[in-house]
């Protein structure tokens, strides 16, 4: 899938971010050549030594004119909940002809937060890679994090043609496989397969908790299989998710309305000992299972 | 965990229900000598036919009687549902001494389903062993299944006292940390950390894959981690988790409405925009997941 035996496709990529995201990108960049150069920006001076001392990037700075100088991509690697102060931040500070991308995991954002702060003849092509771990900042990190995963883009309409072949390339040199749609099409795709697992992942762990303070007793020693799995996903980064609910706001609340609508059914079949409808519907799920075990996704 | 240079603790083991769970206790028993004799019966004759094919027990018949006879041993290893029906058929072929145990999702099913089909002198001791996997049938099952896995035993006040200690030594031998607790609370605490999880699953997949029908797009294809974890749960057995759902009602219901409310107040923090609130929540829960690794189940 990762192909090293082509020239560059940058100069100089400068991520604002060595986060989990950020740090693993800027290690495939470098090590499969696809960037001569990968320096990044972090606000956290702690994050900015670390990803020095583990010779991720050539160089790490808290000084964003420093890190952007020079480079021909920037990659916005820091929640979604910064872009309006990073979007601001970094403005004034880009060249005509420099591409600007993120890898977000809301994509309405960053057109309406990052893209007004752009000057003309700068190429804004947000991003997403459908990928990650419940882990985070730069040791958390790896090159072959985003191999046979989706990386979603969303460029608005006009956007730069070879400026969007570009950022293509380069996550298809990382290994992903890239899909182009409307930013508010994935915001409502992703707010389904991804915000709202998430949700109810952070709700039931909650739930479970509470239960265990109020009857003064182990409830989640036992935790079986389904319940282990939520609590890795309740693992992930507070400030990432705070950021992405509060910035997809519309997608998840229509979707968790749904959800709300088939849970309660569900309810009303166990309380009037429904056995036919249940098992119905557990037979269905079973099959996007299939679906997407054939899809390579699982 | 697992230790095979002691004396086998029962001659002849029957199980009755060869699926997952009951051809990984036919194996780890066979393999760590823990029985002299593993035979099974099934009503399905393929099931039968493939556990002995794969050399999983001695004897392999859809006759009760034939394979009840002579075993100081019976496990239970059919769906919750089906346990009044084959707590009636077994209990005439039972005799004095003999042991029944059960490896059900819910316990006081079992007590309520099995117990009174039980002739005097043969002892009940529930259990319930907290493992598995989203497969079913005799192939999907192995030998180490149980190991490092929480098994819990449920016996009514008064059951037998040597009976109870020989089923925990198996489960021991097996691999597995034996606790033992009043069924209700058993089906308490599981209704939180596995029934609800697995409804939960249920629901969403089958609200994605509405979704996808509904918006005639690709939903489910961008599948990330979240959602990914929960089609598996999701792909479980339908007929088993009918059984638990219908099985488990008060219990599952009660939690049901804990979790309902918890989810309406992180939504309208969404609506609203109480960042703060989120990731509060959010933090809590991922120290949730910090206390199951300390535990080691995860
Ligand atoms: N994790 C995933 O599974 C995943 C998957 C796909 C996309 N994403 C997206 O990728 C982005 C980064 O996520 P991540 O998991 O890599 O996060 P991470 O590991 O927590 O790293 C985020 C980095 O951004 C910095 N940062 C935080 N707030 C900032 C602010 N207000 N201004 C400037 N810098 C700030 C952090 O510094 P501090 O240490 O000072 O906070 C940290 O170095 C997010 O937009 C997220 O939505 C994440
Ligand atoms: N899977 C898990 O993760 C897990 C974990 C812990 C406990 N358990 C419990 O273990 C038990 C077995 O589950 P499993 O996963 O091993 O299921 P499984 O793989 O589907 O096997 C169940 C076996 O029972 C037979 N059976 C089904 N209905 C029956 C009936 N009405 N009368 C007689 N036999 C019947 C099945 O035969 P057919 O092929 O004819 O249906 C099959 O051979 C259940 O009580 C479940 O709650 C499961």
């Amino acid at each position: 899938m990762v192909t090293t035996d082509t020239a560059p496709l940058f100069d100089r990529v400068a991520i604002v971010g060595i986060g989990l995201i950020g740090s693993s990108l800027a290690r495939a960049l470098a090590e499969y050549g696809i960037a001569r150069q990968v320096v990044c920006a972090d606000r956290n001076p702690e994050a900015c030594a670390k990803a020095l001392e583990l010779g991720i990037v050539a160089e790490a700075t808290t000084d964003l004119a420093a890190a952007l100088a020079g480079a021909d991509l920037v990659v916005l690697a820091t929640p979604v909940g910064s872009f309006a102060t990073v979007g601001e931040a970094i403005g004034p500070l880009l060249k005509r002809g420099t591409i600007v991308t993120d890898v977000g995991s809301v994509k309405q954002a960053t057109l309406r937060d990052i893209g007004p702060h752009l000057p003309d003849g700068v190429h804004l092509i947000p991003g997403h890679p459908v990928a990650g771990t419940e882990h985070s900042g730069p040791e958390a990190g790896f090159a072959t994090l985003f191999q046979g995963r989706w990386c979603i883009l969303t460029p608005a309409t006009g956007a730069d043609r070879q400026a969007l072949a570009r950022v293509t390339e380069m996550w298809r040199r990382v290994g992903s496989t890239v899909e182009i749609m409307e930013a508010s099409h994935h915001d409502r795709v992703l707010a389904i397969t991804s915000h709202l697992p998430h949700l109810i992942a952070y709700t039931i762990v909650g739930t479970a908790s509470d239960l265990e303070e109020d009857t003064k007793s182990e409830v989640i020693k036992f935790s079986a299989g389904g319940f282990r799995d939520f609590t890795r996903i309740a693992a992930s980064d507070p400030v990432m998710w705070r950021d992405i609910f509060l910035n997809n706001r519309e997608a998840v609340l229509e979707i968790l309305q749904r959800f709300t609508e088939d849970l309660t059914a569900l309810q009303r079949s166990i309380r009037w000992g429904e056995g036919e409808q249940l098992q119905d519907h557990f037979t269905k799920t079973r099959a996007v299972r299939r679906g997407i075990i054939d899809a390579k996704q699982a």
